[in-house]
């Protein structure tokens, strides 16, 4: 990889400070920058002892404030945007090599574009296809008639299930398992958890439990990643649905027919339950929790391990368990607080009293 | 598949409307509904605006109330009983070839009944015995001396330690991970948790931390369904045990030693700690922990989030953090509301008393 | 195995009665014991009638008190240290063949010590280098220029990405997913959690979500253990990193550039964000969540469920959401208690000055 400063400023569209013909080979936080060839990432000024004391030669920096002593800089607007950019250049994808490996199983009733990597130990079931340029690092196990776009990439460990169709430009992540049966079962008679909503008393029932199938699938748009020991539930009838651009972080649980809208975001641990619908931009913190059937309109931002216990409107703002408006979470807090002091001037107030009687 | 509604009807022990003889090809939620084949699902009146939509000719609808304008008709007592009916009928078993897939490493010391199917990149560990059409999908890991039994189906990616014992039909998701060692650990000196638990204060210790190794085992009963990425761990001496007809979702962590009851439900990311015992017919919601060496008692149900601190004694219906009957979780929710309101009265009362001196 | 029971008297250092010579073929608890060759765990007196009823013939006690009426004893100071050298004499270690199986894939450009066990369907990438006595055993993913040392146990189904570092000694349960990418994204324009933390407002953005790639890797130091389907991602720059005998549990989320210390224990579910720096000898419990670029102090001990909210101390106690120190957590728990009265003595207060007025 040979990357000069000068063609990554113009890549960036930042401003060039210093001399463009150093060769970048690495981006690094100011406290492991080596020699000039390391370009620093100077966000703020709150670096500069350390940028001193590693005598940073080379530095990507915001506009303002300036962080005196770097004698190359790449002045960018937005340097975060510009990170997702230079981490493009300077990307380290997997390892896969070229072609169908030998240990791996494609089961000659699918179809493979010409320039797919499947790695070591990976199996395709019949009648799945694969799109251009789409890479399965090893030991993926791809079900029967699923369908996966192209430039998509699939970690290690990754299960799919049957007739899975899955979008473009998709990241999987390792051991992932998308479109298990969803967890769906009926009793004979009312179960305890039916006459408990009705009844408010818990009554014992020796019913058995019937199996729901499901026999509907997932449906995975394009831009899509899904997190590590990621789970997605297959819908009963139809179809689970994960919208365009949509970002799942690890170990979330997406329930069978859950509906998400596009360019989401999903962090680690959050779990949507059965038949919930998020709209569109929504961001699920790490945590949190959305019960089954309900409703969270676009633009919403439901805080870390909130619990949320029915419909959200449009840019709802929520946090805490009922999950409340995160203004009303907060002052509740704020309020529990005030409750020793009121029980002292309570106090007062009957010694006054008394003394009045 | 090849089925009249006729049919249908007298396997649902539900009355017929309009023609027999039509061929059901789909289950279908009405606003899927395309023609007389799809037969929608009609649950309560609500959807009539679709039905009439998409001029549903065939439906599975409740006695009552009358959905109008359907030509054909099941009418059903309870219908999602029905449904599981119907989806048994109507299921999409996952693609496995039959027998030992020529990919798969069986060890020869095990013992497979004659119709198993056992699909590509599985392995099979010596001494392991899988009785008679019990399916494993493909990528499915079998330790040493696994005894699984009849018609039970593994999906991809599950791993099952050495000397686990799994009982009929039981189905177990994908990267299901069965029989790791407890976490289980020991400080030769008093380490911070326990000198906490016993002064309320924190002391750093710098003891040396001795693992305790599990040589038990896990027992599954028959008709369990474990999760996609859940976790049961290994029994530390004995047997960590699942009884039989317990359902546990995605993501659930079951700790070493535990003892779970029959036709229990443990929804998705509910966490279970070491040595707790679980009754039968117990719910615990999504995101609720159950901590180490406590008992939950039969048909106890327990809110999703909810932080059990102690012992539960049966039929508890209880949520919150720490865990609390339900009724008073939810009065102790309604108190903090309060306090506001009883500030300002507080001040009043004050002010009051000022002009009364 | 034979093991005599003056021989594990003197491993355990402890004060032997009774016979000396009965060979010990079992560790049990006392209601598993069956017969003078199990050795029955016997931490209290609670047990004495289990002991009874089974007539317990030989166990493991602790100094005080005397449980009567087992003829063969080990005394031992701290039991549950005694346990962890004794389940070390009794281990069931997973069953691997020796050497590479022939089914496993191990790229020609890797390193592999002479006495590794790799099990069947391993794959090794490229430049992989593998340690003495190190075991796979089975469907273990590892990728290209993966370092593992020596002595170390990979379970089945676990996936480790290209570059990692592992030390010595490290065990590392099924389905774990180690390195992979961080779950890191910027949006071209300020996001919606970016304004709302700004304005408080929510305010719909339709920013297109750019990817940060992670170029990092993971270090995990010795004597550390990784539970199952626990996810570890890799840093974005440099290295999320794992201190020497750091305890990590099932279904953990440890997300990108993560610092943790030494001789940790982090329990199940657990979850820690981008970018947290953990101290040495910290215990999280179970469910708890630390936010992203928090600092949480040596010697900290955090509740099960907490959910942190900014910086801790060394030695920090604390529970809840926020949390907050323990003992003030508790406090606020008990104050809601109280409203309910102040209300009453409020309103009694109200009737008195109506009364005087």
């Amino acid at each position: 990889m040979s990357t000069t400063l000068g063609w990554l400023a113009s890549e960036l569209g930042g401003e060039l400070l210093g001399n463009p013909e150093i060769e970048i080979r690495r981006v690094v936080h100011p406290s492991h920058a080596e020699n000039e060839h390391d370009l620093a990432l100077v966000y703020s000024a709150s670096v500069a002892p350390i940028v001193k004391e590693r005598a940073v030669q080379t530095a990507m920096v915001p506009l303002s404030p300036d962080v005196p002593g770097i004698p190359n800089q790449i002045k960018v607007q937005r340097p975060r945007v510009s990170l997702a950019r230079l981490l493009e250049i300077f990307a380290r994808p997997p390892v896969v090599p070229t072609g169908i490996h030998p240990t791996a199983f494609v089961d000659p009733a699918s179809e493979i574009a010409a320039d797919v990597s499947i790695g070591p130990l990976c199996r395709i079931g019949p009648g799945a296809k694969i799109g251009a340029g789409t890479r399965l690092v090893s030991g993926v196990q791809i079900g029967a008639e699923v369908e996966i776009g192209s430039g998509c990439l699939l970690f290690s460990g990754v299960c799919v299930g049957d007739r899975v169709r899955i979008g473009n430009r998709v990241i999987i992540k390792a051991n992932a398992a998308i479109a298990n049966d969803g967890f769906s079962f009926q009793t004979v008679e009312p179960g305890s958890a039916e006459v408990v909503r009705k009844t408010g008393k818990v009554q014992p029932t020796e019913s058995r439990i019937l199996r729901i199938n499901s026999v509907g699938t997932v449906v995975i748009g394009d831009d899509v990643e899904v997190g590590a020991c990621t789970c997605i539930d297959r819908a009963t009838l139809h179809e689970t649905r994960i919208g365009n651009g949509t970002k799942i972080d690890n170990l979330v649980q997406i329930a069978h027919n859950v509906q998400i809208g596009e360019n989401c975001v999903i962090v680690a641990m959050a779990g949507i339950a059965g038949s919930a619908t998020i709209g569109n931009r929504v961001v699920i913190a790490a945590q949190a929790g959305i019960p089954d059937h309900t409703t969270v309109g676009d633009d919403s931002l439901i805080m870390p391990q909130a619990g949320v216990t029915g419909h959200l409107p449009a840019r709802s703002y929520v946090g805490g368990t009922p999950a409340m408006p995160r203004k009303q979470a907060l002052q509740d807090l704020m309020q529990v607080k005030r409750i020793k002091g009121l029980g002292k001037r309570i106090k007062e107030l009957e010694a006054r009293l008394d003394q009045m009687a």
